[in-house]
This record gives C-alpha cells, sequence and structure tokens, in this order.
C-alpha cells in the first residue's frame, strides 16, 4: 500500500509499504479515508525529535472497517469510524478510569504511559497517512459514525484536535458564562476556542499575530487579540476592566516566540498567569517535552521552565496539563457535530491526495500563508 | 406607594401602601424598574395556598438602588440591580455552600428553609409588584448590572426563571453533547431548554400542548414535541433511535395534566423516567409541595407522588430537585447575556404599567393565548 | 463440576454440572476459592423473581485464573482475582463512561441494560457457587489481588457489598465530616456504614431492628438505632439537634417492614426524607423493581412507591440510585484493606463448604440469629 | 490591652496597645483564649517581608465573643468562636463561590486579593496574638464552637493549619484509596497527613529530615520518609513498586534545602513530579512568593522557579496551590474533632502565657527540638 514515510529531517515521500493486516484478534483493519497532517507531525519533520528513519506518520485518522480480529464484538465490516489518536488497552488503571491518553500498557517505551500512531516515542506503531491502517484493541479505541461522506471534514476532527482544543478548556475548568483567554490561533488553539463557545463561554478571547489565523478566530465568534500590536496581557486587562479572564488555554507550547522571534519558553505561562484572575484555572495542551536536547539553555534542555510560580500560588491559581483522552469527548462532539452545533471542518484550508503529501510537509512546515490544515484523502490519489 | 395587593382568590387590585423603607441596617431600598408576573404567583392568586390577603406579590424584581442601610458596604445608591427571588442571610450553613435558595435563617416560619418575597410560607417580606422594594442583607443578594437601560427585558429574567431554569440543566447533570427532554414549554422549561443549548446541547426536545409555546422552542431551536399529538416518550424514542435522551428537566410541576385534561401528578415524572436512558439524570424544577389540600386523591394531599420508582432505580437514574439557589448562577447568565449568547427576553409577550396588573393577571391566569410572560414597569405608571 | 443449583422455591442443590470452560476468545476460567451468599439471591430463592429452575446461583465470587482465553493479554494464569458482580463489555458507550452496571452489551434481556451472574434477568450467565466460573471479558471485569490467601475473607467484599455499601455512600454525595444516615444493617447497609466511616464522616447513624446487627455497627465505630425502640427520625433529630443528618443511605430496598412486620414500601423512603437536611442527598442502594407481582397493592405490582415526594423536593433533596459500578471502587478498596484501613470481613459469620450450602440457604433465608454472612469454600468441599 | 508586636528582626515584644474594639457595624470583639504562632510568623520575625514594625502578629485565634456591632445578627455574645485566618466580605464574587482566601474587598493592597489578620502585605488588620481581636465581618467570618473548654488545643488549629492541609489534599484532588506523598512535617505537613487518613487515603508517605517530625507522622499512622537517609523520590517509588503515588502534597514552600543544608526552591516540585504518578494531582500549600529581593539567582527574585514542568506535562498531571479558604472546610473539621474522629491537637507541643511569646519566637525560630507548635493562653498570662 501507499504511505507517507519520514527519510530523515524535512524529507518525507510517499511511497509502497508492506499492506496494513491483522495481527492480534482484537485488531481492526481500517480502510482510511481522511487523515490529516498535525502541528505536532512538523516536529518529527523537522528533525526535533528521535523518531525513526521509515516511521510511517499520521495519527489523525478515519474511515472505513475492512476487517475485524476474530475476538472484535463491537465494530463491524462497513462501519464508517474515527481513530482517536491514543492507542488504549482500555483495561489498566488508567483506561478504566478515562485516561486513555495515558494507558500504561499499550507503549513498551521505558517511562511513557500512553501511545500513539505513527510518533516517536509513543510506541511501534505504524501511523495512517496510508492506504490503510491497522487499530489495536479496535472495539475499545474506535468511535462510530454516521454512514457514509457527509460531515467527512468536520469527524476528521474528532481524531486529535477537537478533542485536544476541548480538553484545554476542561483542564482550566471552565464554566458556562467565563471569560476564557486562548493562547495560540493555530489548530488547537481554534479549536479550544471553538469549544469554549460551544459550552458556553461569554467572551473567548484568542491571542496570535498571524492574521489569517486571528481572522478565523473572529469568524467563529471569537475575540481575536494580536500579540505583535501590543501585550496581550494589557490588552485583555483592558477589555476585562482589569478583572482578567476567568481561565486560560495554552496552545502554544514549549516552541513560544516573543514578537521579535525570539523563542522564550516560559513567555506564554507568564502570560496566562497574569491575566487569568485568582482562583482561576489554566488548561495546557500545547506541549512541553521532558528533554529538549537542541534548546537554548541548560534548564531548556532539561525541559525546566522558570515561569512566574510565585505569582501563579499568590493567586491560588491552578493548572492542568497534557495529552487529550480523546475517547472521554469524542461521541459528543461527533453529536454536536451531527446536530449542526459544532462544525470544526472552518479550520481546513486544502483537501489533497495522498500522492501530494509531500509538498504538503514542505507548505505546512513553512507556514506559507493559509495552510491552516491539511487533509490528505488516499482514495482521490489513486 | 402603589403596589399589587392580594384580596382573596382572583382577586389583585393596585393600590396604595405604605412605603418601603429601610428597616435593618444591612437593608437595600430598590426603586423598581421592572418586575413580572411568574406563574407560581398564579398558585397564590387561583386560591391554592394559604397566602395571607393584604400580601403584595412580586419576587421577580429589579431597579435602581434608592438608598442603603448603614451597614451596606458593597452596594450603593445609584446602582442598577436585580434582585433574586430568594432571600439569603449570606451567612449561615447552607448559604455559606451556595444554597442560598435554602437560607436556614431569613425564614421564620417553622420547618421551612428559604425565604422569598412576597409568597406564601416564604417568610414576612413584601413583593416587589410596587413603586419600591426593601431589600434585606443588600449586599448579600443584589447583583449590579451594568447602568443605563440596555438589556432590561433580558436582565429581568436573572431575579428567578433563567436561572431556575438553567438550575434545571444542572440538577440533571446536563454535559455538553448531551440530548436533553424537557418537559413544560411555560416560562421555566423555556429558559431551561434557552440554557440547556447555550451550555452544549446536542439536541434539547421541549414537550407541551400549546403551539406558541411549542413555537418559541423552535425559535430557540429546540425540537418542539406536541404531546397531544401522539405519546412523547415514543416521539423522543423514535428521534433518538430508541436510545432516549441524555437526561431531562421537569418543569411543569404537580399540576400536571393528560392530553384529556385531566390531573394526574405522577404523570411528568414517569415519562422522564422512561424517556432519560440508564444512568442519566432528572432535574426537576416544577414545584411539588407537601401538602396539597384540594388535591383529588388522600396520597396527592400529602404530596406523595406513586410515580415509576422501580424503574427509575432499575435504570440507575438520579434526580435533583428544588427551588434554584438564584446566586450561584445569575452572575454568569448576566455576563452572557452582556456578550449578546443569551437572549431571555424571547420570552416576553406583554409590557405593561403597573396599574394594569389586575388585569394581566385574570389574562394570564386563562392561559389567554399569546400571554406568554407579562413585565410590569411600575415608572411607566405614574 | 459441583454447584449451588435452583430447582424451585426454596429447594437449592448441590449437583454435578457441565464443567465451566472458556467459550469466547475474551473468556477467563476462574478456579472458585470463596463464593458468597447474598441477601438478593433468597429474592430468588423465595420464588419473588422469574428465574428459571436449573439456574447456577452465585455473584460475590473470587479465585484464581486456571485458564484464558487466546485475546486475553492483561489477565494470567495462576492471578488471584475478584470478580465483579457486573458483568460488562468494557467497551460501549456505559462502560467507558464507568458504569459498567449498566453495560449496554452483555445482557440480551429486552429493555435491561446490565449484566451478571446466576440472577434473573440479568442474562444467560451461570453463577459462581460453583467449582468454576466462566468470565466474559477476563482482561475488562477482573480485578487482581496479592497472590496467597491472606485476607481472603476481607476480599471477598469487593465482589458486591463492599462496593455496593461504597456506592450509597457515594450516591448521596457524602463529604467528609458528614453526618450520615443508613437504614438497614444487613451486610450492604454495614458496608455502607464501614464506608462512610473509612472517608470521613463525622457520624454514621445505622438504623435496624436486628440487635445482632446493631451490635456489629456499633462494633466497627456507627451509632445504633433501634427503629423498634422507638421512631428512629426522631432518635436521630434528636441526636443531631433537630438539624437532621447531611445525607443518608437506602440499605432496605421496597420489602421494607414496620416494627410490627407489615410491608410497607415507601417507608424507609420517608424516613429518609425526614430525616435529611435540606440539599441533602439520599443514595439508594436497596433494591426496587419495575414489577411485582406479589405485591399488596396495584401501584406495588407497578413498582410505584407513593413517597413523600412534595417533602423531598421543599426540601431540595437529590438522590441517586442503581447497582453498582463495582469496578469503579474495587481498586481501591482492595488497597484500602491491603494496607489495613478496611477490613469488612466483620461481617462474616459463617465459612463452609459448597456442599453445605443447602443448609445455609433454609439458614440465611429465616434470617436465624447469627446468620450475618455466609461464605462457601468449594475446596475445602473436595 | 497586651499584645506581641514586632519592632524588627528577630524582635518581638509583649507590649501594651490600644484596646481591640468594635469600629464597623458589622464587627465583633473577640476576648483571645488561644493563639497559636505559625511558621509563617517566621517569615515576617527573620525580617524576610515587608511587614512594618509596630504591627500586631498572630493569625491563628480563636476565643470568646465580648461585644458586637449593630448590623452583627447571627453571632451572639458569649459564644466561643474559632477565628479564619481570611478575612472575607462574604458577598464579593470570590466569596461567593466559597474563596474566602482570596476576597475582592477586604485588602486595599494594590494587586493582592485576600487579607489576613496580622501579616504583611495582608491589609491593615491587627493580629490577635493580644489579649482582645477585632474581627471584621463578623457573621461571616467566625465559626461557633461548642461552649467550654473542652478541645481548646483541637479546636485552636481551626483557624488555619487544619484547614490548609486538609486544603492540600483538595487542591491535589485526592480520593479515597490513594497513596499520598506529603512533602514537609512542619505543622502544614503534618496536617496534611492527618487530613489524608480522615479522609480515606490508604497509604500516606511524609517525607522530612527531623527525627521529632517524622515520629509525630508515624505515629498519626503515616509512614515517615527521612529524606537525609536517602533520596525520598526512590525511598517512595521501592514502596509502591514503581508505580508512584497517586497524588501528593506540598507543605515545604520556596525555602527548600537539599540534605546539605542548601537552598534549593525548586527542589520539592520536582521529587512531586517524580514520584506522582501519571494523571495524579498535586496540592501545594507551601507557600512561594512573587518577589523574594533576599534569594540567591534573578530568577528566584522574581518568583520564578524553574522545575521539570515538561515531565510535569509529558504525564498529564494538575496542581492546585494558594491559600485554604478556610471556612470551606472549618465546620466539617470541628464536626470530626467533636465526633473524635480527627485530633489535631497531637502536633501541641508547648502551652504558654501571652507574655512567654518573646522567648517563645525565639525558640520556635531556632527550630529548637521538639517545639513543633506553641500555643498562646492570653489568660493565663494574667
Amino acid at each position: 500500500m501507499r504511505a507517507v514515510v519520514y527519510n530523515g529531517p524535512h524529507d518525507v515521500t510517499v511511497t509502497d509499504v508492506p499492506d496494513a493486516r491483522i495481527e492480534e484478534p482484537t485488531d481492526v483493519l481500517v480502510r482510511i479515508t481522511t487523515t490529516n497532517i498535525c502541528g505536532s507531525d512538523l516536529h518529527m519533520y523537522e528533525g526535533r525529535t528521535s523518531v525513526e528513519t521509515g516511521t510511517v506518520f499520521g495519527h489523525e485518522n478515519m474511515g472505513v472497517v475492512e476487517e475485524v480480529g476474530p475476538a472484535v464484538t463491537r465494530i463491524r465490516v462497513g462501519d464508517r469510524v474515527s481513530v482517536p489518536f491514543n492507542i488504549a488497552c482500555g483495561t489498566c488503571r488508567n483506561c478504566t478510569h478515562g485516561w486513555t491518553s495515558f494507558c500504561l500498557r499499550t507503549n513498551p517505551t521505558e517511562g511513557v504511559d500512553g501511545a500513539a500512531y505513527g510518533y516517536a516515542n509513543m510506541g511501534p506503531y505504524r501511523g495512517g497517512q496510508a492506504e490503510a491502517l491497522r487499530v489495536p484493541f479496535g472495539d475499545v479505541n474506535l468511535l462510530t459514525l454516521p454512514e457514509g461522506t457527509d460531515h467527512e471534514n468536520d469527524f476528521t476532527m474528532l481524531s486529535d484536535i477537537f478533542p485536544t482544543g476541548w480538553h484545554g478548556t476542561e483542564l482550566a475548568r471552565m464554566e458556562p458564562g467565563d471569560d476564557v483567554a486562548v493562547f495560540g490561533a493555530g489548530p488547537v488553539g481554534l479549536m479550544a476556542a471553538h469549544s469554549a463557545l460551544i459550552r458556553g463561554a461569554a467572551r473567548v478571547f484568542v491571542v496570535d499575530k498571524e492574521h489569517d489565523r486571528l481572522a478565523l478566530a473572529d469568524k467563529i465568534g471569537a475575540i481575536p487579540v494580536d500579540f505583535s500590536a501590543g501585550d496581550p496581557v494589557e490588552q485583555i486587562m483592558d477589555a476585562t476592566q482589569g478583572r482578567g479572564t476567568d481561565c486560560g488555554v495554552e496552545a502554544v507550547g514549549y516552541q513560544a516566540h516573543d514578537p521579535a522571534g525570539d523563542e522564550h519558553p516560559e513567555l506564554v505561562l507568564d502570560n496566562l498567569v497574569q491575566v487569568v484572575r485568582s482562583t482561576g484555572g489554566i488548561g495546557v495542551v500545547g506541549v512541553y517535552v521532558p528533554e529538549d536536547p537542541g534548546a537554548a539553555t541548560d534548564q531548556a534542555k532539561q525541559g525546566r521552565i522558570p515561569f512566574e510560580y510565585g505569582t501563579f500560588f499568590s493567586k491560588g491559581q491552578h493548572m492542568g496539563t497534557g495529552q487529550a483522552p480523546v475517547m472521554r469527548y469524542n461521541r459528543q462532539l461527533r453529536d454536536l457535530i451531527v446536530a449542526g452545533r459544532a462544525h470544526p471542518s472552518f479550520l481546513v484550508s486544502h483537501e489533497l491526495g495522498l500522492d501530494e503529501a509531500t509538498d504538503a510537509y514542505a507548505h505546512f512546515d513553512a507556514r506559507d500563508d493559509g495552510w491552516t490544515k491539511v487533509l490528505l484523502h488516499p482514495e482521490s490519489s489513486r
């Protein structure tokens, strides 16, 4: 089958790889109809991870079930399904408490809880930027979708970024009526803003400096805040009569840059601590890493982030972090899409065939204007 | 001052009463700009309660502060305020845990926790269908509003029915993405539906038989279910592929009637138990009373409701009940109104002067077509 | 293998039945070391259910794994395990939200969510009062225990009554520092009292009339209330200076009797509504049934319970009900046993061989003095 | 009246000051029966804060009501009361949501939410290490106690450290059955351990190096971990079979020292991130400050703490921080004391007269062996 394969930094190609197939009795084989390129794929693409060459990328997958293992009883051949990026066993302690993003059994990597498809350190699982994907523990992991092709570009957001953005609001313990500050208007930040508005935020401020992204924030009913035009904390403080917001979401991660383009890993956390009111919550879904060998300082190399912790404590704030347990949210988000109350496809800028992946990675990595979110449809490549 | 006074069953008049005034150092005196007639006022109007003649009605009040007692430090003269229908001391055990609807100190009536303005059994407090209102513990109870007159008809819903409808969704422990069944499309039921949609329901079914009310449900994005056209449980089961809804709200109360017009106090609870799926929640904000001397059966006279409890248990459902603690929600709801994301004034059918109250009660009590919600503006009477 | 088989009302015998065996790839076969007789087994024994003759009883099981199906990856041969009475698929909507007691897939019975071993209406699964038990979806359902034989009589309570009693406190939303009223000092009521004390109750009142059971309540630190010596509501009101308790647990069920021995299915709910303070919670784990053909009144036959609902509403109470999702609690309770902080074996009155089951049922059903809780050890029968 | 007055670093004396008196209509005047020296008083004593000379110290106060202002309606002369260290208005947005430790109105200091008695930056309120104390908003703030003198040394812990330790377990979102790691066996750490055990922890590890404190931990049922004898993370990992604990409490603060005595403000947070399992919570009640001019590094001077944030994120942990809202817990903790289920007085090492305060400060500041917790009884000085 055809698949997007990593050959080294800034080098992915679409080539033939052995067909995905059922390996365990609980496996399900999914023919991919849509698979997205994720911002976190670029970390690997840019060579900032330890991912091995030959890896098939792709953890945002959906498709139609082609075959099921002999122990599969819930999922059936022909089911249209969304594949959460987390691979969960469904029966370990974390899974049974709803933390499928921290499964204790599916990732053999020492010291890492949680597995995913086609990603560095997340276990030996091939990705889904391919014609087909093997899904372990299929009954556990797969979400069924209404048959047909309706809402394809909305449903494809259910595998990762829509639940991840939603998780940001959950980690921040957002309540209806809250004012919310979202830092970062990339796909995850925009999904967090969309989520906050769906669940009853009063006002959602979205901070970024890219005008196309801020325009999307505005389009979905959020309030864009351009940090290249002035201190975003001051802008939001002014808009809230000095009270600050009730909570905030971090959707940037450790590669935060100031307006001058310098990397400051503590910058966004500092801003959130300042802008969120006392007793408020901060949900962190932008990625921070335990080790970053290429970082500028010794602290950053060890994943130490010297943010304004004393202020964080004095304000009695709280903070939740980490990868989203997709299964906790994806059914409800699917139902909101079907009911016409969520429409995450507003993000999509490009729909391409699988064979166009090489170019797509180059453009997306270059942050070329308008390349917000790329979907690959393997079938249209045929 | 002028006020709406109860003289006996089906007899209210607008007459002169002694001026409201500061009596305690923590009191605040509010000049009323808008006061609504509530469906529960009709219980008194119809003579089904023990309310005394001479009572000034009115527990849905808002206005402008005219005077404050010497121990008042938060509220200031000139503040525009919403007055929650609950009168709370703010310092008893229930109040400090957020249950201002069950204040242990403000109601001297034996065995009743919680007080209100101008209402049977809820303590010796005059109502606000008048030119002015004395508000005990003003710093505790009053919600400040943006100055001016904007959103007057939205803000006037903050004193009771908007928080009460919201409380219904809270008691049902509604979550975003849920399908919700609301029984009753009166003002509280419509507010529950509006609330559910604001906080992220997927679909909200609203059950009633009055076409004007069902039309309002449809207008705000809910799905009207006409129980005169067929069993509402079956209709909703069909619409949910037999799954039922995730939760439900009771907004009818003990005076439930079947399509033939017969009173069946257990009818709505039965329907909710049937239509809500296993493990789901039921929020009850329709009123049930401990004693109903005029009821048809001995059981009903004692407030006993023989609903399908065995099914309730077998399905592992849960139920929350009781009057809404308005202060827990009204600030957030105010902010949603200001942000343009809530607009409860869609309910308003009539705006009248205080002197028109006698007629308004008669029409409202007769359920005359189109009399959904009546606001009285005392100033316009002058 | 030998097993306890139901032949008809008041007639169980220990006889040979076909060996339990692996039938599905996800099955696990458990050799039973301890299996308890449950109070709910007596409903079947007394002929008040539709259970079929030939049924093997037993849903409180533990033992050692003898064989695992080819798709089992977590549980291993030789593991000592507790078997929750609920049979859960682990992947349906209710299971993934932690409601394994309402699994949507394991019980083929129309209209019933949730399955169990050897029980009327709970699916076609044989019970574990036998030498061995087939456990469906073994990776999902089984809890591993420390190897060996320590704490056997404590761990055997993990399959049902300890989690069920705990669930009662959870449904009541008990908080540390609460005063709690538990109605019923049978095994489940005593487990609820033990649970409440472990999780920080201030005082736990346990209401019953049997002196041996009240003595056990006293022994574990609860306050016994003998309802044959006076109205239990008054007794608890006196002890709480008229405030009532913060919450309550129903551990009696629809077969409640007054001191004179007459059945009053609404009696315990009435008492709880009266004794729990306004805004408090009631957790119902005593069983109520949708249909009770042998009941005295038409209402009771339909599972309608005419309790004081008007008072329930006026006090703003809430209520949770239903069978316990054992998996939500059993790991933590196991850890509390291992740490020496829970010791539910205080209940055990008899340890017998499997072959003594016939007699044991007769004594337990007769409520013979001192027959609090019977454990059967199949191996000791050999 | 006599009071403990701060004259400068390491210099407090007991001298005459103007009598405390009613100043506002909502004030209550309390005659102090017991007032404790708190570890945080030593920050001021040592000169590491901006506290002004002449300040009367003391925020852990209890006593008997001597006089009430004219607007006080709940508290009465003669009531025995505990005085929470937070001074709350009871009616601002934070107070009405239960965050009395972040009151928006009682502290005029720019940028600081929350007030306290006799403390740097916490507003212009005199402390209670004196014969009497003025309590603002007395109806809001005071907790009544059973009359008499029983449990005096237990009840005196209700003003601060027992609720603060409890808050640590709450911020960590501890659940019954959890293993808990508490760092710091000072008074707050020991109270956190006592709290965790009361609310159903399986095992509580308490980390310190002082043998007298570790002995107290052992005495109350916790597991002492001596960090001078080896890496505490390794010790706890070994005891938990490598799983780590379910949650943790930080009760040390920014002045953490390694075994060699060097200050490392990030040390305890690092240890907690390492020892708490993925998805677990960390409750921080040890104090961190926004500015620490005397600190060793520029980062520390700005309150920046470069802990292992990348690991914190990768493990999906969450963290809550800040001063305890005493009123949220003190009633329940009082009831647990009365019921004999909490006994925080185990901490008390010294009971002295007020006039002995000067010496007591010196000994306590020197961490003299056995000076765990000092109570001052002003009456016994007379």
